[in-house]
Parts: structure tokens; C-alpha cells; sequence
């Protein structure tokens, strides 16, 4: 049994792995640690896991010393002194913050208040989208897991950018939210009756996963690609729909559609849905899936791509646990097979 | 493997036995059938079992041949001839609908059209409310398994009931059920924007599943049970959540408390929460659990008994693979201890 | 006209006074003003004021040395110096908080912290719930504006009570409420990812709304009443649906329905519904009506009575607005004829 | 008092309506009427308006015989020979409905389905979108109300487009609509379960806004435009959002933002919000108001353009009755001036 630790357990995404490695048949739970509600057992916080799962909460250093892989999921700036004690003990760290998912120290200064403590563990620091980068997964100690956001767009333009079916300028990306991706920290834009029958845009062009996503994107394409982003907030609890706008390169539908097909035909978690069919962030809810639709306004020859993923899974929890899955040589999918709830 | 097969799977609860039994290691789902949707793949009308479960939906006969236990989840009704097919060739016929659960004719008849087709066919049922009626439960062959709301009431009730602590008489039921309780047939009243910020009662008083509660209720009593029984349809998918009012006998709410952990201290799916907390159907959700928390109107001496279930899972088509497990000398929470998500 | 002045605008009872006050054809909104938010326009606050109302907030002193009739939407505590400072300088007061609701000061002790500073003060006020009081409403100069919870019970059974229809005791109040009742502050319970998709009671049998409800209840029967209290936190923003349920004195449902009808034929503000006909939060939302549907269990002669308010209309602003239109001889709907929105 | 009628009232744009003329200072609603509950009083189909507006209705010719303006809220199609009727008796017919959007014959056979049964009736009929063709609309007897998309897009770039400050291709609208917009009528894509916790797009560059859109846009930039337009359905009731995707012609945020609040600063109905600000549905609900923010990626240099409004008065029936106005003479906003609710 892999001996697995969370720091920061009591966050959404904190709490959604240790949903998901309590099913993981080769993961045993080690430790889990809290900093604001250290010493309570997590079923206090979260009653759905009373009498399931009643650990106490502890510390960080005590989560390092009993796992064999340490995930975190903390606000940004935290992580980079874990990842080195991590690291210094021989253990595995998967970071679902932000610390190490920018390779460019300067392009995180922008973005983020900080720079990077220790360059050597930025360079070793593997930016864990598997359905990109397994290769280097299969070898890291160190993975960044990917934002929520970067996931979605990453997986629609994918195919896309690399088999040469779409224009590699001019792209829009108009993503919608559920509200955990705000977190479980109080705020008005969250509120209740706030966010319900409300829908709005926010941090239009100016979003921190803008950077994360260009770096992927620009990989996969060869060369610097930008995107314009937009986030918006949906009144739901899960779920990332992203809607990609590119410019077609001459393909009819049915070939794109094809190529989508073939190339994520061996994907554990992409789904390329029929010639009609449309994405719809209810029916990845619980798992790690990445559901794509294809569409093609043929009288401006722009290719629409849809991605729905559920942002607290294959957008965070999940994508961790399959990162694990990559480095402990498991099979990709274990702990992670769980049906989508229908509704 | 067991062999399952389900008919009526294209409906809220047949799909949801679909999830829940492709998750149970036990158990092959080895036929599934609908009449509306005949010869089509389950995931065309699912699409989030795209890719994960793409089975054609076949006929009811297919079903029975092709499994050892065969789930119903059907108008009513249409049960009778299908459990007199499945007995005759030796399976297990659980019952989601509510056919079998009454066992007085003239009840029946009163709140169902039709009667009894087949006396000796209802001689031989099982109500499956196992944290009641595991006994006869083991050997049964035919088992009705109950519906949400008597579910949620009666595991409310049963140890106040029976250990005395509340009075037999002037028990009111209140219950809030969400949306999938009334299934996915179209209806105004489930129109989204008709139900999405509305919030009402419906059938006060002559609900069908008044009988069947006072049925339990009075098993439970050991002498004739009377309630009034008041449901509400709630702006979201899943959950039941029932309060119930009930004369205190002359106990302390800590008292009242310790009798209602110690009776449910080995039940796998009955959480008693501790005082102070209160049960809600977020914590239940996807999982087969019953939270229940206790108070004390003491300036009334009234118990207030609040019961959290997933309508779906506890309310339907858990508590029947629960019936399943037990049937097959199974634990009883085979294929049911999947986590609840916290949000 | 007259001017009307707001302290505490920028709460979400206060914004829904701003919202009434605006459409009144005879009130001018002469001063808002806001602790939080002194100095800034209220329509940075509440985006849905930009462009239509950009008044600046100011303090308590000016709102009352501008207006005729000063409303106060505050936590509990805080309405005393400023009821007095109103009659003092001549202006009626109508505070929406608690301060003024209960006449015992014992009972106000046992359920808020504090007591009545000045007991002249509170035998001067008149507890604001037309419907039953508007004969002293009329002469008043401090109004205590009625809870939320409280205004939803005593209309459902005041005719009952008060023509001898149900029984005194055993009166069980199930309530539930949508979001706003709990306020705009930030609190886990209404965090959008915490409350969407659950459903739960809270303060069971201990609501400080319970003492009200009793000594309205009292009011009209004439004698002590003790009812039991549960209130819910329902998924919507508006409304209260209350669930009576109350003993019958022997009457059938169409003589139920006639002693109601007849009772409230002249109510401009409630409705009594058609037999077979359901309350919904839905049709008051944004209006000040109840309206009320009444049913009966006929097997355990027990009255079902629903009803359902906007809970910051006919439960806080719109009530309030009722009164002045009372206490100054305006029509008692002047201002509040706007028609209900359908959805 | 003009007299104004409705066919098909029982709709949610027609029930809308008669919200918004019941509270018209100078409308009497002369009469209503319904193929599907004619007979029958539209309280018993709308309860929000039992006892507030308890009118039978009837059929098409008493409303065009009773009134001087008549509003049709039709299936497309249906529109052509009641027009001709009313034009014939000498009133004003205004259509909620798509017949007489579109000004191209065979851009309409392309979209829907049918022509234009008498093209001298299209001849005289004026798009009824004020912020653009009021001039016409002065002295129109025919009237096509606007899509609630188109309404939306057209908003958020006339100054754009018109003030020469986007260019005028690769124009990309991304909507997300309220449920509301897809009426009344059951359909599993609005069934509470489905829609509830769900997002996808629909008719991805192929809805028959489209055309619409584009006609509007090429009006505005004096040649022919071609935009990609992909709509969304929302899990709420009411409300459009609308982001715009346009190329910069080199303009700095400030001035863009300048161009827009200058271009509006008269506008009844459209309120450019402060840069930073996003624009929101909840902002807009129950309003004629369109809320505008103006955001820059300025390492695209893309121009990014929100706009909300409320599909069911902006984007119907408040937006026909600003009509009304306009065509009788009135202040553009009589009858429209109700203030948002803030929740």
C-alpha cells in the first residue's frame, strides 16, 4: 500500500482527495493535516465523512513523515518549503497549488507575488498533465498539478494545435466556473444569494491561468502561442465548461471530428462525443473524465470546441491522483473508475 | 459473480442501480432493458456513461433470462406479472416499485388502482427495509423495496417507537424531497423554471406512501400506528430530508440521544449525529447513509427527529443492492461504501 | 410627501425598503445611511441600483434629522437610542429588528442578550402585523416591524385560533426559508457551495422567533399558547413556506376553507388559495402577499395549513411599508401593487 | 389609456407582459388570449396573480377587436395573418415572435421554415430594437421585437462597430441564457434534474439568432458581417450574458470605455458600468436595463464586451412595451421604471 498524505486537507480540493484515495484500492490515507482546524477530527468539518472517515487533522511535518507521497493544496507561496522537505525526505510531493506550475520565474513574478526560493526544485518540477506530459510524469518527484482552468483548455485545443487543424493565433478561450473553484474561504461573490441566479465574467484577460495556459499551449504547438481568456462564475457547485474558438485550417467537420477521435481514442479520461452532441458539465460530475464536443461554424470557418471536466476532480483531486497513479507505475484509471452520478 | 439484470433502467432509479452496480465487486450487470428506449445504447440517453458503459437496452425477458436477481424500477402495476416470471424460473425479483409493499388488499386498493393479482405472490414478499426486516430478508425471494420517504421515516422512528420514548400517537411526518423523487417524466412541476426558487407542499395528507409508513410504523409498535404524513417538493436533485414531531415520553434529549447510538451503534448506513448537529441531505449524498440528528422542544416536550437520505441511493436503488447483498449472504455494504463528496 | 429615511440601507431588508420606497408614489426616499459602507453610493453596493438611485450613505443622525418616518434594519441591540432619538425629535420609528417585538422584558432577557432600556419606550410600542393589529398600528409612533418566521405563522392561524377551528395546543410550525433570512454577512451556512444542493433544519425549538410567534398566537386566542417551532434553510434567495399543523375542532375542509375565505375577503395582502391548491414560495416572490392553501388529514382530523410569504417583503420591507402607509392614512397597498413576477 | 391586448398570454414572454402592462400607468389591458387555456382564467395557470389579475381568456379576434395595440407571443409562423388582421382593422401590431425579424426572404427560408406570405407586410415592418431604429420605430404600425440574443449582442457593439473602435470581422458572441428562454413547453434539456447542476452550449454556430445577429451588425457597420455565435443554457430562471470577443483598433481601455458611457449616456436603458465592474444577470433581473463592462486583453489587444440583461423584459416584453412607448408618443420608459430587486 502507498502511504499517501494531504496538507491542507480540509479545502474543497483537500477534501475531494481524501474522497478519492479513501476508494483508491492501493493508497492507504497516512495522515492529513489542517492549518486552521488542526487537532479537530475532519468529520467535525465535514460531516459527510462522519463515521466514514474520522481522522484528527494534524501538521504538516507529520503528513511528511508518514506518507510515502505528499499532495498539498494551499493558497500559493507555501508550498515551495514542503516540496524541498519533501524532496530532502525521499518522498513524492504533488502540488495542487500554483508554486511550480510556471516554468518561467519571471512570468510568475507577474502574475504572482514571489519568485521562485530554489531554482533546482523548479527545475525538477514536472507540470502533471498526463494526457500531455505522461513521459516525464512516469520520472518526477516533484509534479505540479494543473490548474483547473489550464486543464480544460489543454485537452480542447490539444489535437488541435498539434495535428495542425486549427490556427495557432487568434484563439479565445471563454470558460464558465462552478463555485468551489472559489474555494471554501467566505467571500460575497460566493454568497448565497450572491451567486444564485446570477452569472457574471470576471477577471476578463487579466486571470492567472492565462500564463499556465500559453505555456502549455505554446509546448504542444512548438512555439509562443497566445490566448485570450475569460473565466466566468456559474451558479453551480462543479464543473468547468469551456467553450474554445479557433480558427479553422480547412478541415470539414467530420475530419476534425476524426482526428479528435483517433488521437484520444486510447485516453483513459477524454471522451470525444458524437457529431452533435454537446459537452455538458453534469455528466463528468465525480470523475476524472474530460468530456470534448466539435462544432464548426462553417459561414466564418470557425472550429467551436467544448470541454466539460469537473474542476475539483480532473481539474484538481483527480488529475493528482492520476499523476500519482503515473509515478507509482499503476495502472492510469486506479481509484478512479467510479461511474458519473446521472444527475 | 452475481448476475443482475435491471428493467425500467432508463428511469432515475434504473440508472441509478446502474451506477451503483457497475461499481459493486460482487456483481455483473449482465442485462438492462426499457421500453422507451428499446435497441438504443444506455449512454446515448446517459451520456456521462459515454465510454464508461455503452450496454444496449433490451426487453424485460432478455433481463430475466440473461440474470440471477432482476431489479424492477417501474410504474406501478406492471411488477405483479414479472415477479410471478422471476419466481417461476428460480431469481431473485427486488422490486422498486411499489407493488409488493403494502400487504393489506384493501390498503392497496384504496390508495393504488388494481388489486392483488396473485395472492400467494404477496404472501411471499419481503418489505427490504433491512435495518427492520433483515430476518426475513435472507430468505426471501421477493423483495419490495420501499419507498423514499417511508424510508427516511421509519428509520427516524424506529428506536424512539420501540424503545418507548415517544408516544404512539400525534406523530407528524414533515418531509422535503428533491426533484428526482418525482422522476424524469416531464411535468410542469419539475419544469426547471417553474421549480428552480419555488417551494411548496403537494398531497398533504393522502400521499400514497402514508400507508406504507403507518404499515412499518405499526410492525415497529406492535399495535395500529396513525400519522399524518405532509411532502414537499425542494429545488434541488437529490435528498429527503423528513422532520418528525413526536411527544416525548419523560426523557432528557441526552438520554433520548444514548438510545438512539446505542440501537443504531452496528447499522453500516445509520448515523446518529451528535447533539447540537443537525442532518442534512448534502452529507448524504451518492451513499446508502441515513444521518439522523435528535432535539428537544422542551417547553412543548416534543422530540424533533430529523432524517437525512439520498431519495436515489437510501431512497431507492442503495437500499435495494443493500436487499441484494443480504439476499446473497454478501456484507451488506458490499458495492456501498463509496465516500459521499462533500459538495 | 413624505420623506422617508433608512438606517442600515445597505442590509438586504434595507435594499428591499430602498427598492419599495422608489416605487412609492407618495414617499421620498430623503436619507439612507450604512455603518459599513458610510460615504460610499449605495449603488457600489448593489450594482442593480446604478444609473436608477446613486444616493450616498451617510450616518443615523442625518437619516433622522431629514426624514418623517425613520426605518432601522439592525442587528438586535442597537434600535433603542435611536427609537428614542425619533420620537424624541417627533418622527415615527418602524425598526425591523427585534428590539420591540416581545412586550416581556423577562422573555426578551431569555432570548436576546440585553434588556429595555427605557420600558415607556417599549409600552409606546405597537407590534406591526396589520392584519391583527392595525386598529393600535394606526395611532403609533414606534412600530415593531415582525419577524420573518412569525408573520408566516400568525397569518396561517389566525382565523383557526381565533374562530375556534383548531385546537389551542399541539400546534407543530415547520418553516422554511430561503437565503436572504439569514442575511448578506458571510457565514458558512449560506457559502453558495455549502447550502446549494442541502437542506436542513437549525435552532429546532430554540429560535428566538418562538416567543414571538407565541405572543401573537396568545394575542388571539386569548390565553397562553406554546407552539413548537422548526425552522429550515432552504436552496432559494426569497420566501418562507410554512407547514401548520393543528388539531381539528370537528370541521370538514370546505367549511375550513369558507372560515378562512370569509375571514381574509378584505386582506389586501392575503389570499387564501383553492382547495386543492398548494402555497408557493414562487407566486408571492418580490410582492407582499401570503398566500395560503389549507388541507386536512382526514384519518387523523389533523388541519394542514401552508403559507407562503416573500420573507423580505410581507416578512420585512413590504410589511414595513404597510405600516407607514397605515400610520400616515395611505391606502393600506399604496406602493405594494406591483404584480408578482411569474418566474 | 391605450387599449393593449395579448396573444399568447400564457407563455412566459406573454405572462411578462402582462406584469409589465399591469403596472403601466397609461395601458388598460383590454384582453388576453390562449389556444391551449382559452376559458380558462390565467390566475388558475399563474398563480402569482390570483386575486391580483383573475381575467379569462379568450381568443385571438376579441384581442385584436378590443385593442388598439396588440402583442403576439407565438411560435414562429403564425404571426403573418394576425399582423395583416390588425393592420387591416387599423392597430398596432407588435411581435414578440421571429416572422418579421429577418428583412431577406431567403435568409429567412434558410432558418425557419416557410416564407413571407405577403411581402408587402414585411415591407412595412421596423425591427423594434430603440437604441438603434427608433426613428423608425416612431411611426411603425408593424413591429418585430428582437431575439433576446440579438437585443444583447447588438447592444454590447453598436458604439463598437458604429464608432469605428473593433474591427468589424472575427467577431465572436458567446451567450448564456436563463432557462426562462426556452419557454414553457416540457423538454428533457429543462427538466429541474437535467438543467439543475448542468452547463453545456446548444446549436453551436447554428441557431437561428445568427442571421439576425448579423443583420443588426451589418446595419450598423454599413456592410455586410459575419460573426460566430454560440449560445449556452444556464441553470437559472431569467437572464442573458453575452461576451464579446472583438479585435482592437487600437484604443486604450480608457478611451473605449469613454466612446461607450459617451455613446449611452442618454440611453434610458443601457448603463455602461465603471471600469473594473463586470456586468451580471442579477443586476438586470425584472428591468428593461441593459448593464455594459468594457474590458481590454491587451496582449491579444482584444476588446472584451459583457452585457446583461433580463431575456424575458429587455429581451421581450419590456423591450416590446419601450416599443409601445415609442410608437404612442410616451417617455421611452413609462411603465419600465420599477426598480431591480438586489437579490
Amino acid at each position: 500500500m502507498i502511504k499517501a498524505g494531504i496538507i491542507g486537507a480540509t479545502g474543497y480540493a483537500g477534501v475531494e482527495l481524501v474522497r478519492i484515495l479513501l476508494n483508491h484500492p492501493f493508497v492507504e490515507l497516512a495522515a492529513i493535516s489542517s492549518v486552521s482546524f488542526e487537532g479537530k477530527k475532519i468529520s467535525e468539518i465535514y460531516p459527510s465523512l462522519y463515521g466514514v472517515y474520522d481522522e484528527t487533522l494534524s501538521d504538516g511535518d507529520t503528513v511528511i513523515k508518514k506518507s510515502d507521497v505528499v499532495f498539498a493544496s494551499l493558497p500559493h507561496g507555501i508550498s515551495q518549503p514542503l516540496a524541498k522537505a519533501c524532496l530532502g525526505a525521499g518522498k513524492i510531493f504533488i502540488d495542487l497549488g500554483a508554486d511550480f506550475r510556471l516554468r518561467d520565474e519571471d512570468t510568475y513574478r507577474k502574475w504572482y507575488d514571489g519568485g521562485f526560493d530554489d531554482k533546482t526544485l523548479h527545475e525538477k518540477a514536472v507540470y502533471g498533465l498526463p494526457e500531455i506530459y505522461a513521459g516525464s510524469i512516469k520520472n518526477a518527484k516533484l509534479i505540479a498539478n494543473p490548474g483547473c482552468y489550464p486543464t480544460s483548455a489543454a485537452l480542447a485545443l490539444y489535437p488541435g494545435l498539434l495535428m495542425g487543424v486549427c490556427e495557432k493565433t487568434g484563439i479565445i478561450i471563454d470558460s464558465k466556473s462552478g463555485a468551489t473553484g472559489a474555494g471554501r474561504g467566505l467571500a460575497l461573490n460566493t454568497h448565497f444569494a450572491e451567486l444564485n441566479e446570477g452569472f457574471s465574467a470576471y477577471k476578463a484577460g487579466v486571470h492567472r491561468h492565462s500564463p499556465e495556459i500559453e505555456q502549455t499551449l505554446s509546448d504542444i504547438a512548438g512555439e509562443r502561442i497566445s490566448i485570450t481568456f475569460v473565466p466566468h462564475l456559474l451558479p453551480v457547485n462543479r464543473g468547468i465548461l469551456t467553450t474554445v474558438y479557433a480558427k479553422n485550417k480547412g478541415f470539414s467537420l467530420s475530419r476534425i471530428h476524426e482526428v479528435y477521435s483517433d488521437f484520444y481514442k486510447d485516453a483513459a479520461f477524454v471522451k470525444v462525443l458524437n457529431p452533435g452532441e454537446y459537452a455538458n458539465i453534469k455528466n463528468v460530475r465525480m470523475t476524472n473524465m474530460c468530456h470534448i464536443s466539435l462544432h464548426l461554424d462553417e459561414h466564418t470557418d470557425t472550429i467551436i470546441i467544448t470541454s466539460a471536466i469537473d474542476n475539483m476532480v480532473k481539474g484538481a483531486a483527480g488529475q493528482a491522483v492520476q499523476n500519482l497513479n503515473i509515478v507509482f507505475g499503476l495502472p492510469e484509471d486506479e481509484g478512479l473508475k467510479g461511474t458519473a452520478p446521472s444527475f
